[in-house]
């Protein structure tokens, strides 16, 4: 049966992570291994009052065929955002809806990559990303990534021998890792990208979800023409609507736009409804404001448990943003025997292999601070610590 | 700029449909282009019941991250749906709810293709599906269909020479044409198929629409290791939830939920919601008969106006079911010069050729039915007869 399928599908990397999920599934299991937003932060009364409204006001046009670029309302609502965040003036034509920015993933892959072409990956880097573009067999060259951002160096590196058409970044509050790229870094970046023939993806999903330190510059207001910029309202709004964005430059939007139309003719009408009456009911703002303060508190008692009970060897992040912390261990110690002795513990982590490119074992792991209460990060974290010493000491010994 | 993009999107065709419709967009053009279901009949009191009630029982879980396969409800649903009109068990493990049917295509091509791969599909054959194949840069072998089913001759002589993958067939009130496969032309089919290492396609979103004669076999009913089913609540409930599914045989399920996560992650999760709970307030089948009873006049509408205002020697199928009908010119007489003419007399229609591999005109066209009242469709199909009796005339003298 097996050499029926194409190659590519053989080539995509099996969520890790699924399988991890299910590990998680024990009611007693503290898990830090999804990246799920807090649900019981949902605005839920607010979109279910978005919802009547909608029927009220549109009633069956909610629900018809549309077209594939999306919602103007919602396209205008991105547009004035960007304006506001950044004094980017971006034409609503340039950005297209997407089921989610998972598929903006797919669509670039789509529109860029034949068999073998060469994209420039952060390592570690988002598992997504990584599965998206395994589909259209691109050729990976992960460059390593530091508390600053992008290993300036490394980066220089790819390019002697290789063409990159795609550099693929998560500036702001990465996935794995939670760091973020100082804007002299991205300066630096875009200074080795200009004189070249290829675009940066700018994925940024965290970006609204600043805790500290101060908002950095967009790639866009730096090397505009090369930016491709991806958006998403599951982490400010809600991720079961599966609406986010991508903003491209003219000649690459209408390419996309076609690879859209092939892959799902059009985003969910009525959600893509739903969404714009609430951003329209005004209280987006407010609302991300108290996801923030949130998931701040979540992210200091990781970091202040943490500190009470990891050994010193271990080194963590501490992002100003996000949803993560990632965390390494000695060298050649390995995150998969952790994550065993943790499941003994009843708490769970994500081991970092997944986020490299062709990795079995890696001595990293991810933390998520948002789907967890404080006084279940402080439980949970005294459990890995627990099982840090079991592990530690075992090796030390 | 251009030789930056991949090849394979190059080679997807642009929608001709989607140009159409922007020339129709003048009110006073009556149009039979599109493929639109009647939006008059959307159940849109009976969804917004539902959607307060998933408000309700589910707040903040119907609006969450999920899994890839698909809700649980709607899955049983289809399960039953099968087990109650074609005696078929089908386990709920081999259907995955897809964003759209449009999006089965798409991780069918995916998951089954590799550039040059051969695959058989109908001529004409539905344009969402050469669009989504083209994406993955297939070799497509066109079979003529007639009548009562696909050309058994032309199937035939794809075999001698090519090895295909796949067969896409929608052997219920074809897109373009309205045709149905008879049951013997099926079995002719099947009979062809089962020694060879090939799976068929069978894309139903029409099958719960037959206004008369009596309901088909299901190719899943005899050859049921080889066939995948594509089904859609689009045409049933409302196009703008896009929720469709796949129905395939477990190690091929496997394979499809690998491209699912990679390309979207999951359906949404609210549409999920709200449409299961629709469905388990025992409305469907009613509704479906009421949608029924008005398009099968809105058909016998369409075929009487034929009647007494198309030139006899114009040819036009007599679909039982489905949304549209065919028409065939005289040999050499193009479709795209009535449709210059036809907008000129304020009517639309979609000209044949995008539904053929690699034609730039051809002799015949398609007509939607669903779209337009009883009234209105005598209206514009007198236009259309005054434009082909211009057209015909033109030529004859």
């Amino acid at each position: 049966m097996n050499n029926i399928f194409s190659d590519r599908i053989s080539d995509v990397p099996k969520s890790f992570i699924r399988e991890i999920l299910k590990v998680a599934v024990d009611k007693e299991v503290i898990s830090f291994a999804g990246g799920l937003p807090n649900r019981t932060l949902f605005p839920v009364q607010e979109l279910r009052m978005a919802t009547t409204q909608v029927f009220d006001k549109y009633g069956p046009d909610a629900l018809q065929y549309s077209n594939s670029e999306g919602l103007m309302a919602l396209r205008e609502f991105i547009r004035a955002r960007y304006k506001n965040k950044f004094d980017l003036d971006i034409p609503v034509d340039e950005i297209l809806i997407t089921s989610g920015s998972q598929q903006g993933l797919d669509l670039l892959g789509k529109t860029f990559l034949n068999e073998g072409d060469d994209i420039i990956i952060e390592e570690p880097g988002y598992l997504g990303a990584i599965q998206a573009f395994s589909v259209y067999k691109t050729r990976f060259n992960p460059v390593k990534i530091h508390d600053q951002g992008m290993d300036i160096v490394a980066l220089k590196n790819v390019f002697p021998g290789r063409n990159p058409k795609l550099i693929y970044t998560v500036p702001n509050f990465q996935n794995p890792s939670g760091i973020s790229y100082s804007d002299s870094n991205r300066r630096e970046i875009a200074g080795i990208l200009e004189s070249r023939k290829l675009f940066l993806i700018e994925d940024d999903p965290y970006g609204d979800l600043r805790y500290t330190g101060k908002a950095s510059l967009s790639f866009k207001q730096l090397i505009p023409e090369q930016t491709i910029m991806l958006g998403s309202f599951s982490k400010t709004v809600v991720p079961g609507f599966r609406l986010g964005w991508i903003v491209a430059p003219a000649p690459i939007f209408e390419k996309l736009l076609i690879a859209k139309q092939a892959s799902d003719l059009h985003s969910n009408q009525f959600a893509q409804y739903v969404l714009a009456e609430y951003l329209a009911m005004g209280g987006f703002d407010a609302h991300v404001s108290k996801i923030k303060s949130v998931y701040n508190l979540q992210r200091e008692a990781m970091l202040k448990s943490i500190s009470r009970h990891f050994p010193e060897q271990v080194h963590v992040t501490r992002p100003e943003g996000g949803m993560f912390l990632w965390a390494s261990l000695p060298n050649n110690i390995s995150s998969m025997k952790l994550f065993d002795i943790a499941i003994q513990n009843k708490v769970a982590f994500v081991p970092g292999h997944p986020f490299y490119i062709g990795k079995k074992e890696t001595n990293t792991l991810r933390l998520n601070f948002s789907s967890v209460d404080e006084a279940t990060i402080e439980l949970g974290i005294g459990r890995l610590g627990a099982a840090l010493n079991i592990l530690l000491d075992g090796t030390d010994s």
